[in-house]
């Protein structure tokens, strides 16, 4: 299930303060016409929002932190949904103890500094999500 | 310690519903002939096992998680063991309050959704373990 | 605010048992010449220095583990701070009941074992680190 990939362009950099993270992220990948890559990112926010799966239910449940958190790892991918850049990401925040929290980013978390690494993939096959049946979720179909 | 390498073959895509978190990683290496690389995903598990060394007694413990997490972070690496592709990676997990959990991700870890990129590394010499008396692991000996 | 870079030199290896975790990292990309790229690591560290940046008094605030840790994730840049490589890296770290604490990764935290990739970038322009008004940090200036 794994489609073989070439790098393209790489761009690293900072993300605006103030932007909502995932959407600046997207920006960064429209602007540059990525429609396949990698992301990676470190940094800090001024309040978070993360989803987390249930995997029952098939629906996204959402934690918002209202605290300062460092952005402790930030990976993603990116691929097409509905013919647009899409951008899948995961967090990992830390707080003033120390403790982290973490799952899906979703709308809503706000930038205070984000240092951005973005990898562009080209691929004989676009990366195209679609309702998948096993998960409920929006996957790459591929056998 | 460090060794020049050079970025061969990568891959982008998913790992099968209901397998081996472990075990899928390193079947794709297998697969695709990488025998050095790295690799990172995010996703979602439905159980993990999470291995924590001993620092003192030099060994393993296992802590298992039977709920439902998210992958926050995969982190790991690709080199041969016993002349195979053996797969080192860690992992954070996120519970439904958004808490995580981590370690190193040991086998009996089930993949629900996992989006996957491997790199593969080409170099001069092998990264081959080999018992570490320092630490009692298997790390590559290089001075 | 990014900027298209090009991938150099990549290095994989091991950093020395004992030594400071965030040194190792930069001696080895002054060694190797590197003044932007990319680190990645995982492993374990014997104890663990953790800087938060608290937004509104604009310092870091540091918390001291003293446990042995996972490094369940690694993930960092480098750029030029007063003319030499800097590397800024954020960690997670699990301890032996599978939790996570992470950070800002300050110095102080030592190593007890550590597996370590670099991609080195080539940009036109160098990334250097400058003050910041916005936020009280050090970084790269762009528009």
């Amino acid at each position: 299930m794994l489609r073989e990939v070439s790098a393209g362009k790489r761009f690293m950099g900072r993300l605006p303060q103030g932007a909502d993270l995932l959407e600046a992220l997207t920006q960064a990948c429209v602007a540059q016409g990525i429609t396949a890559g990698e992301v990676r990112a470190i940094g800090a926010l001024t309040k978070a929002v993360l989803g987390y799966y249930n995997q029952q239910n098939r629906e996204y449940e959402y934690v918002t932190l209202g605290s300062h958190l460092e952005i402790v790892s930030l990976i993603g991918d990116v691929s097409l949904k509905d013919g647009r850049p899409f951008v899948h990401a995961h967090v990992s925040l830390g707080d003033e103890r120390g403790q982290l929290w973490g799952g899906h980013l979703a709308p809503g978390s706000e930038i205070f500094a984000c240092e951005v690494m973005i990898v562009q993939y080209q691929s004989a096959e676009p990366f195209e999500r679609a309702f998948d049946e096993g998960t409920g979720l929006l996957l790459w179909p591929m056998e």
